[in-house]
């Protein structure tokens, strides 16, 4: 479904742009590229800027009008700066991209439209989309680069199509850190080596029986914390093996001492 | 609060990048650049792709070491393939911003890290980061730009830092587990501890300098999540101080014995 967004490019000045903007796409899944009144292109320095996003460009349309390029699309998304004479809808990147990816679900057309490098869109071309999209960014600095540009959209295009397809299952990721795919110590392979820990701190003078203060409990909280795996858990205890032998004064020799 | 996330480049080849990084930033209202042995730097070309973020350019750090990079932040995130053989907490680009611009909100000095053009971070550079954050790409094409990959990241720190500031009402943290309101080590105090932690295993016996295998690194990645507190650190060191003097000899003897 992917390949049902579009990604309109309309009067580009910058032949690198157009190259950076196909290799960005590519990295997000997206593969048809429009091109409205390119000032140059195709170009060595697109293909060298695309760097291996060529078949993009090789099938590249370019044509003389939006209405051309736009054909075929049921939702039409243009890239703006945020204050216009005429209010429209307005969306941010991930609205955009949440968008983007229900409509192409369906099976509709669906494109994104990036205006020239200085002068953006004109106001004609804005009211031939849906929606604006402002890419939110300091008000003091706020031209993106046009490949860069691209590149958000897209993203956010791919997380919304990556988020749908994993949501046959709910509950999906946003909500909390990921789950580790570990092999987790369990509570009470944890207890046994806070013990083991506990007395290798006496052994070493580390720690005072009679005053423990809270350093056990501090040391639960560090390790507890990390989540510990069982692999990692006999590290820790390997080594609290060779600090009591240490301990016990049997400090360890190479074999070749 | 954005002022505490700087965006760390190693080892970057084409100054053109660079520049596009710098855009990419301030386009998103970041403005510390540091520079681990770039190629080439300064540059016209970095300035022409910059468009304007010459006072980014002008302030960029450039350091030998990623450890001086990293110096004073208590949470680096570094962009990664998805495939690694030492598996470590992965995040995607949004779920770095969230944690990134918490953090920082709460005056935390934070570095998003990338690596080369071609040849990413290596492992020993990775093991330095808390988390990795994979950028999801098409798999056939996965590789971005590095200007792209800084624009995608710092989209996603202004994206949740414009959403905590729209937010009086903190519902939003459900997002992220809660950044702990602790004084956390900074990374070259880690660094001063594992340098620690080596050289203690090595008197004990448990790490052979001939066949290190993954220990140190296994290592870093237990202590690294869980995020250790400066008092915390101090215990471990503690407790390192007294193996090193059991490893030589020096076993502990209490007052009563």
């Amino acid at each position: 479904m992917l390949q049902n967004i579009r990604v309109v490019l309309v009067g580009t000045s910058h032949p690198g742009n157009i190259g950076g903007a196909a290799r960005a796409m590519k990295n997000m899944g997206l593969s048809r590229l429009v091109l409205v009144e390119p000032k140059v292109f195709p170009s060595p320095e697109a293909s060298a800027r695309a760097s291996g996003a060529d078949d993009i460009l090789e099938r590249t349309q370019v044509v003389a009008t939006l209405e051309e390029a736009l054909a075929g699309c049921t939702l039409v998304l243009g890239t703006s700066a945020r204050d216009r004479s005429l209010p429209w809808p307005l969306l941010d990147p991930r609205e955009s991209g949440v968008l983007a990816a229900e409509h192409a679900r369906q099976g509709a057309e669906v494109a994104l439209v990036f205006g020239r490098e200085h002068a953006g869109l004109t106001n004609d071309e804005l009211q031939r989309c849906h929606y604006h999209v402002h890419i939110p960014s300091d008000p003091g600095f706020s031209s993106l680069n046009l490949a860069a540009a691209v590149q958000v959209l897209s993203y956010e295009v791919r997380m919304s199509w990556l988020a749908a397809q994993a949501e046959t299952t709910p509950a999906q990721s946003n909500e909390v850190a990921p789950v580790r795919n570990a092999d987790l110590a369990t509570m009470d392979e944890m207890e046994g080596f806070y013990g083991h820990l506990e007395s290798t701190l006496v052994a070493i003078g580390f720690l005072d029986p009679q005053k423990p203060r809270h350093l056990m409990a501090r040391l639960r909280r560090l390790y507890g914390r990390s989540e510990v795996e069982r692999s990692e858990l006999s590290i820790l205890r390997g080594i609290l093996t060779e600090t009591q032998k240490a301990a016990r004064g049997e400090p360890y020799k190479r074999k070749d001492q």
